[in-house]
C-alpha cells in the first residue's frame, strides 16, 4: 500500500493534532506506511501540550495528490473542512465524534465515529481493541486532547468514557490529570498579544440562522476582565466583520475555564433574539452566561430555536 | 429512550435481515428498546435460514414516523436504499459494510464501517467487544448472512476476519459451516417456480456508465444449463424492460454457487465493450465467465473500466 496521510480538520485544535498524531501511530503499528500531518499549525494550548510531551508539531499540508493518493481523516468528515483535493483522493479511514455531512466515499472503507466528547477517547479504545501500546508521549498528547475538547470534563458534550480514557492516559503519560490540565488550557488563554481580529478568528464558526448568517467565536480565558478591557476594539472589529464577510450578527463567547461560566458580547442585529435565546438582557451588549461552556450544546441550538421562533 | 427500529436495506438479502435481528438483539442486551424489523419480505434463501434456526421473520414496515423517531442502519446507509421517511427520523447508529453516499445527519452518531464482506461480521465483533453472548439462533442468522454475502468464501469479498466470525458461529450455532452452508445456498436457487421477470428482479441493480444506462442482475443456481433453459423467456423480458425502463443495456449474470463460475446473458446496446470488458466474444450474446462471482468486484468495475474507454 502507498503512503497514507493522516490528518484533522482545517484550522486545527488540539485534538485535531493529538488524535491525527495517535491514530498514526496506531497505524504503523498495524504495519501501514502513516504519517501524522496538519491542516494548520498548532494553537499555543496544542504547542504547550506537545512541548510538554517532547513531540514536533505535525508537517502542515496543502494538498494531497503531489504526496500520495490515500488518507486518513480524525475529528471530522466533512470536505469543507478537509483537505483542498479531498474529493480527488481515497478515504480508507475515519475516526471522528461529529456529525456526518457532505461526506462520500466511492468504495467501502473503515468508519468510526461515536458520540462521545473527543476523537482521542475513541483512539484510546482502538488501542485497546488492537492491544497496541500507548507510547508515553502519544498518551500525553491524546489527553490533551481530551481535556482540549472536554473543558477539563465540564462540558456536557463529554462522557463517562471520556473521562475513563483521560484517568487511563494520564497514567501512562505520568502527569496529573487535574494540575496538568489546568496548565494546559491556561496556555491556550494568552490573549493580550493578540489583536482584536486574530482573537476573533482563533476558534470562530458560521452559521446559517432563520435566513441570516451568525458568526460565532469563542475564546477560552481564566479572567473575563481582561478580555473585556478591549470591548471597544472587539466591537469595532466585530463591526467591520460584519461588513466585510456579510455576517448578519457577530458573537463572542468568552468562556472562564476556572468557573465554568461564559460572557457574551453581541455586535449586529437582531439582537432581540440573542435575548430570548438566554433569556437574559443584554447590558452595553454583554450577557453573563451562567454554566455556559459548549458552543456546540449550549450555544448554538439555543439560538436556532430563537430564530426558528 | 424511544423505541428504536433497526432494519437493513429494501429489497432485503439475507445479511440486511440477519444483521438487523443480530444487531437488535445485541441493543437489548444494551438495555436499548429495539425492534429488528425490514423493508420487505425475506427471500426464499433468507427464509430457509429462519425456519432453520426458529426465527421468525421481522415485521414489515413502510415508514418509521407512525412508530418513532429514532432508527439504527445496518448493511445500508444510503437514503435511496432505506426507508421512505429516513431524512424525517434521527439515525443513532449505523453498522454497515459498504460506501458512504448519500448519507447525513444533523447530530453526532455511532457509526461503524468496515470493509469486509458481510455486516454480520462486523456485528460479530460487536458481540465481542461488549463481551455479549451470542444466543444459538442469532449465531445461526449472522453465520446465514456471512455465507451469502461471501458465498460461502468464494467471493473476492471474503475475507479473513468474516471467515473467523463464520467458523466461530457454526460452533455456537451447532451447524456444520460447509454443508449448512450449500444447503441454504441451494434454497435460494429455486428459480424454476419464477417468471422471466421475477427471476430478473430478484437481486438487480442499475448503474450509470458511460452515459449509458446499464441494468445488471445477478442469480444463484446449482445449474447453469436449467437457466439457459429459458434464454428465449429471459431476453424477451430484457427487450421489455430495456424498453419500459430506458436501461440501454440489460445483463443477466448466473453464477454457479458450486463451481464459482458465471454465464453472462446480455441484451441492448453497445455489446462490444461488453465484450472488450470481460476480454471475450458474445455468442447468441452468451459468454463463459470463468471464476467470476461478485458484481460488486468482478463485474461493475470491468465494465466501468470499459466504457470509460
Amino acid at each position: 500500500m502507498s503512503k497514507v496521510l493522516v490528518f484533522g480538520h482545517q484550522n486545527p485544535d488540539t485534538d485535531a493534532i493529538g488524535a491525527a498524531i495517535a491514530f498514526a501511530n496506531l497505524q504503523q503499528v498495524l504495519e501501514v506506511d502513516a504519517e501524522a500531518v496538519a491542516l494548520g499549525t498548532p494553537s499555543e494550548e496544542t504547542q504547550f501540550a506537545l512541548d510538554h510531551f517532547g513531540l514536533a508539531a505535525p508537517r502542515v499540508i496543502e494538498a494531497v495528490k503531489p504526496e500520495t493518493d490515500t488518507v486518513m481523516l480524525v475529528d471530522h468528515n466533512e470536505f469543507q473542512q478537509s483537505v483542498s483535493d479531498i474529493a480527488d483522493v481515497t478515504v480508507l479511514a475515519v475516526v471522528d465524534h461529529h456529525r456526518i455531512a457532505n461526506f462520500e466515499t466511492a468504495n467501502p472503507l473503515y468508519y468510526r465515529a461515536e458520540p462521545v466528547g473527543c476523537t482521542s477517547t475513541i483512539i484510546y479504545k482502538l488501542y485497546q481493541e488492537y492491544e497496541a501500546e500507548i507510547p508515553q508521549a502519544i498518551a500525553g498528547i491524546m489527553l490533551s486532547a481530551i481535556i482540549s475538547d472536554t473543558l477539563l470534563f465540564k462540558s456536557p458534550t463529554c462522557t463517562p468514557e471520556d473521562i475513563n480514557a483521560a484517568e487511563k492516559l494520564a497514567d501512562i503519560a505520568k502527569v496529573d490529570l487535574n494540575s496538568y490540565g489546568l496548565e494546559m488550557l491556561k496556555a491556550g488563554t494568552n490573549l493580550g498579544d493578540k489583536s482584536a481580529a486574530e482573537l476573533l478568528d482563533l476558534d470562530a464558526k458560521s452559521f446559517p440562522m432563520g435566513g441570516k448568517t451568525v458568526r460565532i467565536a469563542q475564546v477560552n480565558t481564566v479572567d473575563l476582565k481582561e478580555v473585556f478591557n478591549r470591548q471597544q476594539e472587539l466591537e469595532a472589529a466585530m463591526v467591520a466583520e460584519n461588513a466585510a464577510k456579510g455576517y448578519d450578527l457577530f458573537l463572542l463567547i468568552a468562556t472562564d475555564i476556572l468557573d465554568s461560566n461564559s460572557e457574551l458580547l453581541a455586535v449586529g442585529a437582531p439582537l432581540e433574539v440573542v435575548e430570548t435565546a438566554f433569556a437574559t438582557t443584554l447590558t452595553d451588549n454583554r450577557a453573563f452566561l451562567p454554566g455556559v461552556v459548549s458552543r456546540k450544546k449550549q450555544v448554538v441550538p439555543q439560538l436556532t430555536v430563537a430564530f426558528e421562533g
